[in-house]
């Protein structure tokens, strides 16, 4: 985790987020922490038990609709700019967990963003967006209860938009995400649009909605749950819901895995020749020896082959800890030996899902519809 | 003609647009005089005769496609917050004067605006679009050589403001309008597209444009000059040219008509009776006493009256010329003659409009897909 120059949280969806401390986002932002509810949610999943999911707000409403099997729906997407990596598995994940439990689920590709933000044109972010619906299929999600849809076609969403228009001052666009062009302001209403689409009447109206994201997702939701009060009358949205993920921190350590350096992070794209390479020179939390190692133990907190492991490649809660106390901090495995065990899990697991991925594009390619 | 409190004029589409001396425009905005161009101009208009047209930017385009009977478009429209007025009646005879004269017209029912700008929800917005379409038709805009439409169901539009968004700075949006809420910002750059809709591919590809408005709205074709500019690479827009007309005065003599003071103004949809009463109720030019007037004139520069003959009610120019010398500033007329004369021809016109109206009602539902 890491500060910005002047050691404040810093949550910029468009930018570089800087989390000092996962836990001042409590009192700074008014997130709350998940922990407290976790006995009360039914069948946890793996992140919300291991804490990758640390906070959420209004995430109340969420439990009883799940414990009353009343009807709620999950939303959340990508910004179609490239491959699947472990960050947007992470959501990806969430949505088909809370899809199997229950929820309605919406996937958004978020193509304008990806034009607004990264200038990336919808002729290519369309390849990316067939390609990430595949990932999207072959890690379980279910179309048939579920709405996947690009931004730049779905009018009900640019609809909203244009009508929340009315309910955003410009200083509280400034105040939220700072100073940007038209675009980046137009295509953070049509997030708002995306979140609160499936409230509205045709998709059956008001409904506890939760949306899982990274926390540098955060802005998009108190803007959203600010237009969702302020067109209440007309629309009685009910404020959505929210989980936040930790980010997973990059292979060279640093907090976050940056699409300018392909050494920080890998794609469930890349051969598994090339993951195993990327993960051999990853930064770890080791120590300079092996004698060292065995005799103090290494430090798992800085380290993002532990990230690897807790975030999506031990299955089993007890897995993790083991590595992280015994294994880890107690000096039992050393860090070449831990990055093999993790270097088969990995390439075997994306050898698999390479392969479901490209019996899914045919599926992808229909649901986007794109030739 | 006014000033703001500071005697700086002020274009402002969104409020009140101040005037001091529409000389000053030329040099302060860039706008062109459109006289030097009325020689070249075959069949001018009686506004553009009359320099009810006074401004113009890059007409030379439209002059030379007229000219060599090359393909042009001509594209305005109104903000549907009610009827048909005296300034949009203006806008509506130049549209159909330039599809009369060859180009491909285009006539946007700015529903978008009228909500972000006077809270006017779509669906009371659509009651006055059904109006304002039969008010147009019943003016003499031919269907077949021209496209209709509402933005909030283009399509095709909202995506060119989605496009757009990249090409501007929110310090370029508080430059051109000031400091507004985000919809105000947002219906911009959906102007900016209903400008440039023309030229798309769909619509046969770039070409001359011409934007008949009054001067008041010239800040959207400083923005979408610009956003022409800068997009030029992919689309190959052709800069839009505009002209610019006068406003008309306030029947209080005020500078401006405004909804808020019904006095101010009348509307085509208005009974005979209700109008007369409003010319009978017009501030003029004229003086205290008959005698004063026979012995000094009156004074047409300030007077509502002389602008309804001017902009709308004398066919003949030789008429104004005559109004404006002999009869007013000559003292050959008084005022409450005056008025009688053109309340006879205000309410021939507005009754035989009214029937044309009617009639066209049904013709306008159909091309809005209104039911």
């Amino acid at each position: 985790m890491s500060t910005d120059p002047h050691g404040k949280t810093k949550l910029d969806p468009f930018g570089t987020t800087f989390i000092a401390d996962y836990e001042k986002l409590y009192e700074e932002f008014g997130i709350q922490p998940f922990k407290p509810l976790l006995p009360q949610m039914p069948e946890p999943s793996a992140a919300m038990r291991r804490g990758v999911i640390f906070g959420h707000r209004d995430f109340e409403r969420i439990l009883q609709a799940v414990k009353n099997h009343e009807e709620y729906a999950v939303m959340s997407g990508i910004k179609p700019t490239g491959e699947f990596h472990l960050g947007t598995l992470q959501t990806a994940r969430e949505v088909i967990y809370f899809q199997q439990h229950g929820a309605k689920a919406f996937y958004c590709i978020a193509d304008v963003e990806a034009y607004e933000d990264n200038r990336i044109p919808f002729e290519r972010s369309q390849k990316y967006a067939v390609g990430n619906v595949a990932d999207l299929l072959a890690l379980g999600f279910d179309p048939k209860k579920g709405f996947i849809y690009q931004q730049s076609k779905e009018t009900r969403v640019k609809d909203l938009a244009i009508l929340f228009g009315r309910g955003v001052t410009l200083a509280t666009m400034k105040a939220i995400y700072g100073e940007h062009h038209m675009g980046l302001y137009l295509s953070a209403l049509i997030q708002a649009g995306d979140i609160l689409l499936p409230q509205t009447k045709e998709f059956g109206g008001p409904k506890p909605t939760v949306v899982p994201v990274g926390i540098d997702q955060d802005p998009h939701l108190r803007l959203t749950r600010d237009l969702a009060f302020k067109f209440r009358r007309k629309y009685k949205f009910i404020s959505p819901s929210s989980t936040y993920h930790k980010l997973i921190k990059s292979l060279d350590g640093s907090p976050k895995m940056s699409k300018r350096d392909p050494m920080s992070y890998f794609t469930l794209e890349e051969s598994p020749e090339v993951i195993a390479k990327k993960i051999s020179n990853s930064f770890t939390g080791g120590r300079p020896t092996a004698e060292e190692q065995r005799r103090l133990g290494a430090n798992p907190d800085v380290c993002p082959i532990y990230d690897l492991y807790l975030f999506h490649f031990f299955e089993r809660d007890q897995d993790v800890a083991k590595l992280y106390n015994e294994e880890c901090k107690g000096g039992k495995i050393l860090c070449g030996e831990n990055k093999q065990r993790l270097t088969k899990i990995v390439t075997d697991f994306v050898k698999e899902h390479q392969r479901k991925r490209r019996q899914n594009i045919d599926k992808a390619r229909e649901i986007l519809q794109i030739d």
